[in-house]
């Protein structure tokens, strides 16, 4: 249902639990770029009055989200702050056509596959963790990864075609499964494990 | 509390009556807006990590209020859609300085300031608009406008001077009582009623 073309691969978990604290301050920005994510399409398609509503209850979340990791830090005793993201997203980001509409149906189907990505390896994370509790957080978090996921995808399907839709869901999974062979092995919510095969 | 210079003009509500959903697309507008400026703060000051928690919250609330004003709209078959912003937001971050860390104490007190006079001006729809239901609506939104404005003070307090952020404060309250005499007569949130005294 996640339409990724290739799954993570095996021993990721692994490789992020040498580094949690590192992993979950990434995680924490990646929550709060995809609210930042949502409220920039909002204010690009102020004539598409159907994503309004969706989109800012989608970000509502994601902030949810974010200060929930936050938590978890400031539990830890780690401290939140700069850290020099994935060049994943900015990759995928690059496989969207820019002449409207195309850009419109692109944008909405490279925030699903981000979205599918997350919610595969928090799937992930909430069966392999060692830490069983930071595992049910996990678990708690790939309902709306899913749902999030699912939404971008009918977003599109509002204005485009189902098989046009489909087709280019399909090829931009491709290129989500090239831009995850390219980037670097660092701790990264959407990198590959350090030290894995390139 | 709301450490305005000075009081919104009598008649501006029912100025503001003569094109209500005119008024209530604006406002939707500035709900969405103050939604980003919380999250660009956030985005630009990440080693400020007292901000990250509190504006994240805002961000959610402004969201909250933008989507409710969406719905309002529907119900009224008023469609959303682009509405050229008033000039005051814009004027008002003119005062801001460059330099950090002024920039950061100017930027979260001018956000302190627009929270201020909206407060002033939803309570005074609350207690004059003629669609009693419409007001009671926005009789709601004063607790949050109000807490927001505080929330601004309290955070330019964490890092700035009682002082200094006070005086500041007042300083920058001239600036938008200024900006409020300047900005066009028109139907927004943040303007001055159609057609009264310059």
């Amino acid at each position: 249902m996640l339409r990724l073309a290739v799954e993570t691969e095996p021993g990721w978990v692994e490789a992020m639990e040498a580094d949690l604290p590192t992993f979950l301050v990434d995680h924490a920005h990646c929550e709060k770029k995809a609210a930042s994510t949502a409220i920039n399409l909002i204010f690009r398609y102020q004539d598409r009055i159907e994503l309004m509503a969706p989109l800012s209850r989608v970000a509502r979340e994601e902030l949810e989200h974010f200060e929930a990791v936050l938590e978890r830090l400031a539990a830890m005793g780690q401290a939140f702050g700069p850290l020099a993201p994935s060049p994943y997203a900015a990759a995928l980001y690059e496989g969207v056509r820019r002449p409207e509409p195309d850009r419109l149906l692109d944008t909405l189907l490279v925030c699903a596959l981000i979205e599918a990505r997350s919610c595969e390896r928090m799937q992930r994370l909430a069966e392999e963790l060692s830490d069983r509790e930071l595992a049910r957080f996990y678990g708690e978090l790939v309902v709306s990864e899913a749902r999030h996921h699912a939404l971008y995808v009918d977003l599109a399907l509002l204005w485009f075609d189902r098989r046009e839709t489909l087709e280019r869901l399909s090829a931009l999974a491709q290129h989500e499964a090239e831009v995850l062979q390219r980037v670097p092995g660092e701790i990264r919510v959407h990198s590959r494990a350090p030290g894995g095969a390139p």
